[in-house]
């Protein structure tokens, strides 16, 4: 089974302090019928864990923390999703953190901006939400940063170097990949990309294209598989 | 843009008939805005596909259908899944055709036995109408098959040569597979399987531990990344 775990603030868990639970938590924890002096694990979804034990102060529930343990830093995966349904952004923004990507970016492309429940700003913070509760279930420590949304030529502008792939049925097999490599995704709407859209990555990205399998994936199957090939792929040089 | 698509029984196309098509399937096209006269690709989900042109025969809609077209079988990719949330359970089928799996078989396991909202029998009904609706998002002539839901003991008595395959956080990176090898995954519910589960797939499946990912995946995530590792390796001899 699953130890308890509890989500606190990023930044806010520090060696030995007691800190107060949010209500979505002490919800979460009395859901699972936990009582004081349970053993809990804290996660902040920025990297920081501890072992810790629930505690009742007399006003409220808290968790008094151990040695908090800072995780590794995880490769850059980057997700630009031509995000259409809204329901499926939610879902897709939690298997995000479970597959190890870094960022989530909802892109408005010609054809999803057509899409009447297409990313809003209220369901951006539904997705934070999501990606963040995702680091309990699957123990990662770090949750995936969703980011506003943005049009194509915001992408060209990031700092850092970034392999850009653009998922497209012509493209090749997903490629071998460095374990600490940046990579960067560019995934379209229902409809596609246009082709000048696809122009514009190929030329101003330099953007690899890769093919995700023979069928047409809806965006979210899309989003999934690629992360799902980028997290196989970092684990060659590591496994054989 | 997609082209414009309509499901028909599975069977139901033969070289220049004229097909009537179901409720369903003369709403989707409405919806549409299709016209008299339009061209229309119809698949029965079993296979079969043609393009085809709508007619109006006075009384309702239906297709003039050209040269029927067999598609090859697909190769076996069975996935048994222990699983839960009945919503998520619906997505994962239509995702299951996207990714060209032939065969998903809900799995009863001692712990999704507690699940409350755990797939019944009117889910599994949906379930198929969903995989099969999936054949025209994606283009694939293969609808994944929904079995009814089965005990782990079943799956050894299933007749064929398979190589049984466990996702389990201890296995390794996915193995090769041969392009047309029969792979059946076996994916634990929330909460994983018992000890006595896995043992029993170890010894009398001969399952091997595969691994898909260093975090904690929920049950659905798990299966979508099955699919998505199963056709990345089924491709490495076409294009390696």
């Amino acid at each position: 089974m699953t130890a308890l775990r509890a989500l606190v603030t990023p930044g806010s868990l520090v060696d030995g302090m007691t800190i107060a639970l949010e209500d979505a938590e002490l919800h979460h924890l009395r859901v699972r019928r936990s009582v004081v002096g349970a053993d809990v694990v804290v996660l902040d979804g920025a990297g920081s864990s501890a072992r810790g034990t629930l505690v009742d102060d007399g006003t409220r529930l808290g968790i008094a923390v151990g040695a908090v343990q800072a995780a590794p830093a995880l490769p850059v995966t980057i997700l630009a999703v031509g995000a259409g349904d809204k329901d499926r952004f939610l879902l897709l923004a939690e298997r995000c953190t479970e597959l190890g990507v870094s960022r989530l970016i909802p892109l408005e492309t010609e054809r999803s901006q057509a899409v009447g429940s297409r990313v809003r700003e209220g369901v951006l913070e539904r997705a934070r939400r999501r990606a963040r509760e995702a680091c309990k279930q699957s123990g990662n420590p770090w949750a995936t940063v969703v980011e506003d949304a943005c049009m194509l030529p915001a992408l060209a502008l990031r700092p850092g170097a970034m392999r850009w792939l653009l998922a497209d049925a012509r493209g090749r097999r997903c490629p071998a990949m460095a374990r600490d490599a940046a990579v960067a995704w560019i995934i379209g709407p229902e409809g596609g990309l246009t082709p000048a859209e696809i122009e514009y990555c190929r030329v101003d990205l330099a953007a690899e294209l890769v093919s995700l399998g023979p069928a047409t994936l809806r965006f979210d199957t899309a989003a999934i598989a690629a992360g799902v090939v980028t997290q196989d792929r970092r684990r060659i040089i590591l496994e054989e």
